[in-house]
């Protein structure tokens, strides 16, 4: 052949599935990329505090494990998790009530894979889902592809309305998608009674009830409330588990993300199915991983390391509330949330957060506009603040140069 | 509410999308558990040696990662991988008529996350894909789900029978997915006429050509082959990258299988969509095991590593020809590979695998029949025999037994 010959250029674009077209990149991921540069004050992201990880510790429980399994930690494991981690998971979500045994438990690779494995066994074209609006980004782009429709739901600071869900009923959406505890976006958190009503609105229509879990450890304020996992167990203590609630959890923001191991806890029918489609994803989640996250918490790692986590994220978020009080204009409102990562600001009618990330990052500070949670193109006159990821000094410097854009007029709001 | 009331268990099998009907468990997978007994001779799995793992450098490369990186190796990290892995990769795999860019790499969870990412971005009903006659199990339950059209393609000693696929043409196939090197389950090798012709094929009917290659470096006969990316380059030295292939490696057979760090190489349109599924279905494969290959392969550690493997799992192969020779009736045959995990043995006409699996658990030996790799029904007098996992006094041991089985008249064929 000649070198002059030119071969056509293959057109994936013919090759592609047509599902594959409801993936696109978002624009706002591409802008947001500068915000891994140090010098930018980020409150985009949902990310951890990386300097709070206790290095060391997590040293010397790799070496122990290496230490005690030897080359088992590198090897092949079973599909559904590491049977010692399995149990600890069972044991420490048991109550009185609810009996969770280790085949209600599957490891998975993060709680997003959680996520995108039930979005796989449940949903296809003419399913509707229930979600709150604004909801989680990367569920609609986990479920997205699978065909089903969106129904969004009403929230407010105690989170979902579940009495606006009544009417959605008549369509029948096979599931409904939830985050009670400091929700992303907008950090509210579902009250008692809306967990019982919902709970009860479920087992009346014979809906499931997806509910995700990743902030649930980051209180920094108020009680604790009850799972819907635990309020929908059975009314015989000591039964069997058998629960419409698919738990999704995570050791992300307890431990640390870069491990990917996360979990499910639901019926046995949803996890022998589960498994069958993470076989089928990536055969099973790091060995390793899974090794390490059972050392730690053996070791007692969550109950020394959660405290430290509330008592920074607590002063993060203090720090950035104050900041608000004191820089953002009158006609602004916040979410002020018990605990997690993020709070959500609400600038008023006809503002454009959109235009005022451009502005801002031109200042070196990011964050999230509001409108890309949302699924009805509602709420460009929001944004979406994570407070865990910078320091309460940068915390001030941020929303005090974000304040500033606003008064001087970036939204014709001051 | 009173105790005495029962709430109606939940009929999940009525919520699950009609593809999680296709997600069946297999009967010989149950049947296969007892292989993680210790005192089973197992030549069922596909496992590496755990053994000659050399744990001590592991543990030593990870306090170096932990001492570089800190809580950065912890932390979250952006989808398509590190960086510097994407860029040790491209480099590796460039040749001077190839010129691979870290935009044509993604990290993925294993390369089985490769493939099924794959599935879910190119497949859909009414799609067909020509996968090679017996082929990849976990391959067909990653794609089976998407609704893609299985095109069975005859195989022999050589690999890939080429010539038969070309009427398979006319229904064009969107893509032919193909174990170039040691294949699995037959442990044969494609010859490089056979690389040439299939690569002619491709490009004449502009059909993707997904290159599965985990056993490539794990040759211990016979002179190493170009890989199907390779043969496929622009004619032109030195121009971008550009190809109908789709190559999918692994660490796992090189360095762990525990760590689920593999990857993809393909042209930029594919490697965008990857992403974004892969965004959606895990976010990211884990941070710390992506640093941790990349400290040992900058080490050095393929290569110390990978001629330990290809000594032990040579002498591995060596065993088990020479007890199949000894033991077995001469009415059975078998593949001879060059390198790889696998043999392929096939008995004679009407024997059934599957009996004597039963008959040889228990006396305490496992394999899988050949039966299950099949598309088509066919391969019942077939088996698949792993010789890695097992040193070769237990490789000798167990063909013994299972000879000893088929002689005494197992299958009626002594």
């Amino acid at each position: 052949m000649s070198n002059m010959k030119t071969e056509p250029e293959m057109d994936w674009s013919q090759l592609f599935a047509s599902r594959t077209a409801l993936m696109t990149p978002s624009a706002l991921r591409e802008l947001l990329k500068v915000t891994s540069r140090a010098e930018v004050i980020s409150f985009a992201g949902g990310l951890p505090a990386a300097e709070l990880f206790p290095v060391p510790r997590f040293k010397s429980a790799l070496a122990a494990v290496l230490d005690q399994h030897g080359g088992k930690s590198l090897q092949y494991s079973i599909t559904e998790g590491l049977p010692e981690l399995r149990d600890w998971i069972a044991l420490r979500f048991s109550t009185p009530r609810l009996r969770i045994a280790h085949e209600n438990v599957l490891i998975t690779s993060g709680a997003q894979q959680a996520l995108s494995l039930l979005g796989r066994i449940l949903f296809e074209k003419g399913d509707r889902v229930i979600v709150e609006n604004p909801t989680y980004l990367a569920l609609l782009s986990a479920w997205r592809p699978t065909g089903v429709e969106f129904m969004p739901a009403l929230c407010d600071a105690r989170g979902l309305r579940v009495e606006k869900c009544r009417p959605l009923m008549k369509r029948k959406p096979k599931a409904i998608y939830c985050v009670p505890n400091f929700q992303n976006p907008l950090g509210a958190t579902m009250s008692l009674p809306r967990r019982k009503k919902l709970a009860a609105l479920a087992r009346a229509h014979s809906m499931a009830i997806i509910e995700d879990n990743p902030y649930g450890e980051l209180r920094y304020s108020g009680r604790a409330l009850p799972n819907l996992l635990e309020l929908d167990a059975p009314e015989r203590p000591g039964s069997d588990f058998s629960s419409r609630v698919i738990y999704a959890g995570t050791f992300s923001k307890v431990l640390a993300p870069g491990l990917r191991v996360g979990w499910v806890i639901a019926s046995k029918p949803v996890i022998e199915k589960l498994a069958l489609a993470k076989q089928a994803a990536d055969l099973q989640t790091s060995t390793l991983n899974q090794y390490l996250a059972l050392e730690l918490v053996r070791q007692g790692f969550l109950e020394d390391f959660i405290p430290v986590l509330r008592r920074h994220y607590g002063q993060r978020r203090d720090a950035m509330l104050e900041a608000l009080d004191r820089y953002f204009p009158k006609s602004a409102r916040w979410t002020k949330p018990d605990g997690g990562v993020f709070l959500w600001v609400t600038l008023p009618p006809g503002a454009d957060s959109g235009h005022l990330l451009e502005a801002a990052l031109n200042e070196g500070v990011a964050f999230v506009p509001g409108g890309e949670f949302h699924l009805n193109g509602e709420g460009k006159n929001t944004m979406r603040l994570n407070f865990s990821n910078m320091p309460p000094a940068r915390i001030e410097e941020g929303i005090k140069k974000l304040g500033g854009l606003l008064r001087r007029g970036v939204n014709s709001i001051s």
